[in-house]
């Protein structure tokens, strides 16, 4: 059971795969995709796209999650992050991989143990679960995080992990407690 | 020289493919691509990036253009928006298509003769200049009205329609003529 984590960005689109294997959970693969410096929004928009769907075909998840947007009182700001987030969402869905969305609270309170972490202590973390060297990227970090806290959350719910529940307005309650780390 | 207009909504997603025959502006296609009830947001995204591409596929636009994008007060409605708006520049831009931008006021002006036309006058001003049989759709007069204005300033002022100008932030003068009838 492979699952993609993605926190889409106007700036940055982070990802990370992670897998269930025997009851543990294990890392595969994460990184940053910068929406970069191309001539144009819809080129670099084109490009997120691409890029996207190189990371499903790398590394085949059974299912996505996506962090829920947060938006703040800016409506341009939105907009501009808005786009993103619906290039990443068709990227996946194109793919015939469900999405699922989790808030950040409940990502953090899986992850960290409070649902007002900072950045810094998602990464801490994250690298820490995943035995991973050094510590990944804020972006990165967090589309983990997002990775582990639904393959835990689902584990411990006896849910289908590749059912799609994005179009649901469910509000799932928050996982309490630790991550095991693989071995 | 084949010009393809996009009105992305949150909703709907109008196009409109017209063509420079001569000095002659016609009509070539119009649609309404709804985003449909399919299960979950992410779907109704990766169809709307299919369908899109099925209409470029189809039609073998030179240019697009898309109406910038009117933000009101709501974040949430123009996280929304964008997400729509995001797959439709992506899908665009991945098979070489430039697009520009246009203000709704620029379109108008350009299509009814004032900045603040209501939709039914623009619905009627594109099917009277495109000698069309009935009134098309509000999201694809939208459409087909970008695509008009685009065709026509860029005419007028000599521009290279194919030309990538969204990534910048120049102000278009509202072109003050009229739109020559196909015949």
């Amino acid at each position: 059971m492979r699952i993609l984590g993605i926190d889409p960005g106007s700036n940055a689109t982070g990802y990370g795969v992670i897998e269930r294997r025997e009851g543990r959970v294990v890392h595969v693969a994460h990184g940053v995709l910068r929406l970069g410096r191309a001539d144009g929004m819809e080129r670099r928009l084109a490009q997120l796209h691409a890029e996207l769907l190189a990371v499903i075909e790398a590394h085949q998840p059974d299912a996505a999650v996506v962090e829920r947007a947060f938006v703040g009182t800016s409506a341009r700001s939105a907009l501009v992050l808005g786009q993103a987030r619906g290039v990443a969402l068709a990227a996946v869905a194109s793919r015939g991989v469900s999405v699922h969305e989790l808030s950040p609270r409940e990502i953090k309170k899986a992850v960290v143990g409070t649902g007002n972490a900072e950045k810094r202590q998602v990464q801490f973390m994250v690298a820490r679960l995943l035995e991973l060297e050094g510590r990944p990227a804020a972006d990165a970090a967090d589309a983990l995080a997002a990775a582990i806290c639904h393959v835990n959350s689902a584990k411990l719910r006896g849910l289908d992990l590749t059912r799609n529940t994005s179009g649901r307005r469910r509000r799932a309650r928050a996982p309490s407690f630790v991550v095991r780390r693989a071995r």
